[in-house]
């Protein structure tokens, strides 16, 4: 009985976007359904470090399979000048909810990102136009490669937009996916006039004040209270939908106008589970904008994890460990 | 930068019972003080498994170190017999808190039973007679040689009366631990009677309904709501000490006669962090019986995950193992 140790190269080689879209939608529907649990994120907050850690546990119960994980995350924004680290690292341990084994110990920084991709691609496929071909990126880093990755595996896109302050950054992702789309630099105006655009950006002042007129937005940056990218009255008028209600209007892209009351629960059209199990409408022809607020849950991460092991021991990948004397 | 791997056998090698009786008592002045931050455990509760998992994640300063870290851990009750596994198994991420690095991975079943030995004795050391020398022990288990380690380092003890109703359990307790003390299986009230007294077996209905005039308790065994080894007249009568009131009052030894109003706030002297940082008296002249209500926090872990991350780091134990993709 040992634990299947997955490095951050072995979690991305087992985390292909067509099953973790699957998977994630069917944890987004197990939590509308009331067939997941997940306790709020416990944060501990490191002043003096200029950080926090948060814990995520979760169990969720899909049609043919269960899992359950916790993942330890931190976020301490001065890691990269300080000390040459990210600034967000994760560790998931994996569990058997039956037995309680610790199945897996995986990176979860790898699986963050690829499971926050996900998430926006099932948001996606529910909210943006059936004959998207275009998607536009504003912020041009690692987790706007998951977007693409994702959003592909939903919608024929064929052409790319991308907008970063760094221009180097920008040139690098077109030159690095020009092989499989028309990809080019643009504005933030004009990667806002896709079909799709996935925000990325930290910002505390928002830099997306219009998009086109039926445009889907996932709004990725915005993780901690104060952080929005996108304007209030472009919120004010879209279709609104999050992940969850808590989290969104505590740190989400929402959490400013929210909390300033621009923005009220009648303003939030639904939760993303309740649109993916049909309790709530996903687009109509009547809509205009949408917009999927992301903040992150741990029932995403349980899943990805489930993918991710399955995919690695059915590979032979990873190395096994046994880490509590069960052998 | 390596996640170091460490096993339950490593754990078991680094986890000497004195620094980790330092660290503990460290962890629960540092509690007290406020120099630790401690989110509530979150219950992911499987009843479809008759299981859960808990996460406990913590940071301390403590006076020249501080730590960080999460025990992911769970109980599933049927695991002996329907599995052949343990009923509690624990995983302990233990991280760097200016950094976020997760330094190591260990196995968290070795570390709990060594943690909650080493509260006792931090217990034991201010609540239980100067010259006690005779230890008591009612269960005769793994947690039992745990309690035994730990309260020699605070205590000379030179007597041990173990009692359990498996008598051969309680026979090979005895062989085993007969070379370095006068040990003999006995009656409850026989363990009882000594000048220290661990109960750590998991019944519902008291087991123990008098001990010796001034006999300090340590009740390790409840660890659930409906649990409690000791008859409500002698807590009632006792100097009780709690790990932590919160705790303590929803699942720990005082949890039942409190639920029922037979115990109020007013029975409860102190929590242990105030014993230890004076403020709140340990045992005086005039005190007879003394009870600790322990019920395990996350301090502890992380407390003990120091101690053995340092030791095993310094001897070169371990697993180095490149998780995150840091190196």
């Amino acid at each position: 009985m040992e634990t299947l140790l997955l490095d951050a190269e072995t979690v991305e080689d087992n985390a292909p976007m067509d099953p973790l879209v699957d998977a994630v939608e069917s944890a987004f529907a197990a939590y509308e359904r009331g067939d997941a649990t997940m306790p709020p994120k416990s944060y501990v907050d490191l002043p003096q470090y200029d950080g926090d850690f948060r814990s995520m546990p979760a169990y969720l119960r899909a049609e043919d399979w269960d899992a359950a994980g916790v993942k330890w995350v931190n976020s301490h924004p001065h890691n990269g000048e300080r000390h040459g680290l990210p600034t967000v690292m994760g560790t998931m341990i994996y569990s058997d909810p039956e037995t309680a084994v610790p199945l897996s110990i995986m990176d979860g920084t790898t699986l963050t990102t690829r499971r926050t991709g996900a998430a926006a691609a099932v948001a996606t496929d529910y909210l943006a136009v059936a004959d998207a071909t275009s998607l536009g990126l504003v912020g041009a880093g690692v987790q706007s490669f998951a977007q693409l990755d994702a959003i592909t595996t939903v919608r024929p896109i064929e052409t790319v937009v991308v907008a970063d302050a760094d221009a180097e950054r920008a040139a690098a992702f077109v030159e690095d996916v020009s092989d499989r789309f028309d990809a080019r630099v643009g504005s933030i105006s004009e990667a806002a006039a896709c079909d799709v655009l996935s925000t990325v950006t930290p910002v505390r002042d928002p830099i997306v004040d219009a998009v086109g007129e039926r445009t889907h937005v996932n709004a990725i940056g915005a993780d901690a209270p104060g952080k929005h990218e996108l304007a209030d009255d472009l919120l004010a008028a879209a279709k609104l939908v999050v992940d969850d209600h808590a989290q969104c209007t505590h740190s989400g892209e929402i959490n400013v106008p929210y909390e300033a009351g621009r923005l009220t629960d009648d303003d939030i059209h639904a939760a993303l589970g309740a649109v993916v199990t049909g309790a709530a409408t996903g687009r109509t022809p009547e809509d205009g904008v949408t917009v999927f607020d992301s903040t992150g849950l741990a029932i995403q991460d349980v899943a990805a994890a489930h993918v991710v092991y399955e995919r690695a021991s059915a590979a032979g990948a990873g190395t096994a460990f046994d880490l509590l004397g069960l052998a």
